[in-house]
């Protein structure tokens, strides 16, 4: 590919998605809301693309549905449908979409309308369930192009392995959506696709990497989402758009068929997990599905752990974390975090506040763990087509050392990592906390191109702990989250006070992240499903 | 350390080493069978040093012990003293020990008879049972050289965990043992201890780098032994000496505290496991105890995986790998197989021949990965007393590429090998095959100083397979496993068939290697414990 042509190979993945986009579905340019309407979440509602039904049915749980579809309330077909019309508008309003994969997705559906009607069953625990995926994710005989135009030939043979499964239990993929140049920015820009926005307030990001699939999820195009995680990127974007996210433990979900530079990067892993519009219970359906299929049997990388069915009680104890004592989190984190706590005390679960453990030192271990080779491959498939370095590119590659690092200190690093994997769960022990309830991110949707500190997020990555997303039902109001009075203590706590204007972030969800220990996945779901509604309900 | 003071530090351990010895139990050298004698292993019984019960206690499995000391069959106190006995002996003949801990074992198992009295209960699952444990697991306030004299001054503020777990089930260590430079030999030579030989053949290696323990258990010094294994350390040990062997899926047993070069390496993993005097129970034993006190809650980088009831029938497929397509094994191996064939078809299992796949291959990976950086760690260490490098550290050494490996080599080689796992654990499947039975080294037990060829175990490490390692009952003949015509496939097959001189090999004992699918370490034990008793019985 020539130096000049870069633009030529974006244009044509660009020109695919268009010719996907079911015409049939699109919203009349001029009908649509005029780009001072930050948000949009209403307009599914108001736009009429929709029948009651369809509205109904885009606001249901993955659960829900299929249970619906067991007793023939709706077919695999109408949901699908339905979510189709949504998923085209948001794409309209938010520019999330990459491809859509209507025709294939509406045929399956028939088919399992056609496979219900003649055995009266489900096909299995997705059955209809509409699924959006990250475009890295990779599609049998689709572009993957991982956010790199120097990748737009790239066609898979095969659809990566964890949508193999999702299929098996019925899941329908109807359309795969954006990622950031390099997958490193908690934001959704790249030079293919261009930017995709907030339903929320579209001067806000939707959060990164697997930003289209926060603005699917948060618009409802979609009862789950596939996302992938190192440094937030499930968390990030769920948050951000106000639906549920999971970041499992590293080893449990299949990664065969994920797409990215630095294959075989190991010190810290990047995890693949679900992103859900309406529920934490969903994120529990996704991962039991996928792991009761055994996936260790092929993908021998996995751990052989079985999802494990916990009843979990209200008898936990949960800390919060109110600050990482890095950057202070702006005034509507706070309150969110101080009406959980209200909330969870008044349900009788005992709260209690968690002093951070040198969060500064796991992100020297983290952030040198990222591009240990100074970033040299993402740069060379940059400089492959002379393609452009965005400015979060270039800020995430930054957190390299200077120079590559020997096997020898990755090694030191390795040891570093797993004694504060190991300080850090004793240190829960000891202190007798179940659950550590946090902020996903130091505000709430940052402004577009300006996410920059990852930490609040990144932290639960090099301690390898799994984490849950959930919206509290509060948004950020200017009215009540003002300004304060505060004396960062640092550069990057300076810097990202002085973004805090309360106007700007109008309307922004506020969500939380609650974090279990290592390898307790199943606890931690189970938990977040209990906490996500106390707080929310 | 002055460069000359080299040999003055190693003398310090040895000196520790000889006031260790507990003098009431050693035998006037004079009454010591001559170096002509090379099997040994009838001199416990003729030497006089042990009662007719302190042989029947020596010849007991830890199963069987715990039991005894359950009914009051013995006192702990008589089966340390017995196994003490035993084990001056054979260090005496066999040069297999670094330190004897023998007031300490004596101390504690006196304090478990008191629990015992008072109580009526054992402590734990091994009650008593006395352990030898190989030099480089760190105990608390003794010298851990891991075979480097640079290192003699190194002393652990605590016991490895393992130990501790160990200790926690009632265990006893009454010995520590050998290890050869740099721990990556298939023999048992240092320039501290010395070198250990093999008790059923005095000319011949107790193989390595867990040599000591294979001599401890070979000559039933200990009922239970703890070896690590990175390229078949643990194995080539149990085969060299008629004793058993377990190398357990990684990340399953605790490794803190474990002392070596290269800490930090992950992309092939060193693991600790058992060895046994007598039987696979044993090794299903000390893994069920370990791994039942859930290690994962303190060593947060194992996997939280229980230790399983398996319930292991004989409708089981074995395949017989009779030769890797590198360097065919020699006449009493294969006669080995032959036999083990011939027994299990007779006892109704399943057994099919094994097509090997890529081995040359896996090596390429294995060895690549064991030194990265050029073995730079270890000749660090060397240099810094100028200790000289012995012949076989060297060959390891040599394993490596001519300049380190950058972390992108290394992550493509993360990305073979993980390639590699999931294709034979495919083809294990696609061939409808559960075990495979195979060779442990290309030969019984090697002379002094030449095993080279590690592949028949290193392969399983690449692979991360658990393999159990048994007797057959059978030893090497002179007369019988005589020499055959055989034109070598190339360099190294040649080395190895040159070295077989039958009269060389006289009595050492043929084992096997039963290996199972990764994780499956359960599995592996229970049809262990199945096959070798068809094998042997």
């Amino acid at each position: 590919m020539a130096a000049e042509t870069w633009e030529t190979a974006a244009r044509k993945c660009r020109d695919i998605l268009k010719k996907s986009v079911p015409a049939q579905y699109l919203m009349e340019e001029s009908k649509l809301p005029s780009l001072s309407t930050l948000n949009v979440t209403t307009f599914p509602k108001e736009s009429g693309m929709l029948s009651k039904k369809e509205l109904e049915i885009t606001k249901m749980s993955a659960t829900t549905l299929a249970e619906k579809m067991g007793v023939d309330q709706f077919t695999a077909e109408e949901v699908v449908v339905a979510f189709l019309k949504r998923a085209v508008l948001g794409h309209q309003l938010l520019n999330f979409a990459t491809e859509f994969m209507a025709e294939e997705a509406i045929a399956r559906a028939k088919e399992l309308d056609e496979y219900k009607k003649k055995t009266g069953k489900l096909i299995g625990p997705l059955h209809g369930v509409p699924i959006s995926v990250k475009e890295h994710i990779g599609l049998k005989g689709r572009i993957c192009n991982t956010g790199y135009v120097a990748w737009t030939s790239n066609i898979p043979k095969e659809d990566a392995y964890l949508v193999q499964l999702l299929k098996n239990a019925g899941a329908v993929f109807h359309v795969r959506t954006n990622q950031p140049q390099s997958l490193m920015h908690l934001d959704c820009t790249n030079n293919i696709t261009g930017t995709t926005v907030n339903p929320y307030n579209r001067n806000l990001s939707p959060g990164g990497s697997s930003g289209g699939e926060g603005a699917s999820t948060g618009f409802k195009c979609a009862a789950l989402g596939i996302g992938t995680d190192i440094g937030g990127s499930i968390r990030a974007p769920a948050a951000f758009n106000g639906s549920y996210g999971f970041r499992p433990t590293a080893m449990r979900n299949p990664y065969k068929g994920i797409i990215l530079a630095g294959d075989g990067r190991e010190s810290i892993r990047c995890v693949v997990g679900p992103l859900a519009s309406t529920c934490v219970e969903d994120l529990d359906l996704f991962m039991k599905t996928v792991i009761d299929q055994e996936p260790w049997d092929v993908e021998t990388s996995l751990v052989a752990m079985p999802w494990r069915k916990v009843e979990q009680k209200k008898e936990f104890t949960v800390a919060i974390m109110w600050d990482d004592g890095i950057v202070k989190p702006h005034p509507p984190i706070t309150r969110g975090l101080a009406y959980a706590k209200e909330k969870l005390e008044a349900a009788g679960v005992k709260v209690v506040d968690w002093e951070p453990y040198k969060h500064d030192h796991g992100w020297d271990i983290v952030s040198a763990l990222y591009f240990p080779d100074t970033a040299a491959c993402q740069k060379e498939i940059l400089a492959s087509v002379s393609e452009p370095i965005l400015p979060l590119t270039q800020h995430a590659f930054n957190y390299s050392r200077p120079s590559p690092l020997t096997i020898v200190e990755n090694w030191d690093l390795n040891v570093q990592r797993e004694n504060y994997r190991a300080e850090y769960h004793a240190l829960m022990k000891s202190r007798g906390v179940d659950f550590i309830l946090s902020p996903t991110y130091l505000g709430v949707a940052a402004e577009l191109g300006t996410p920059q500190y990852w930490n609040y997020t990144a932290i639960w990555n090099i301690l390898d702990q799994p984490c849950v997303i959930f919206p509290t039902g509060l948004y950020q109001d200017p009215k009540v989250d003002v300004k304060v009075d505060y004396q960062p203590r640092g550069d990057v706590d300076a810097r990202e006070w002085a973004r805090y204007e309360p106007e700007k972030f109008d309307g922004a969800p506020i969500a939380l992240q609650l974090t279990g220990k290592h390898w307790k996945d199943e606890e931690t779901l189970a938990a977040g499903k209990i906490v996500a509604e106390i707080i929310k309900g």
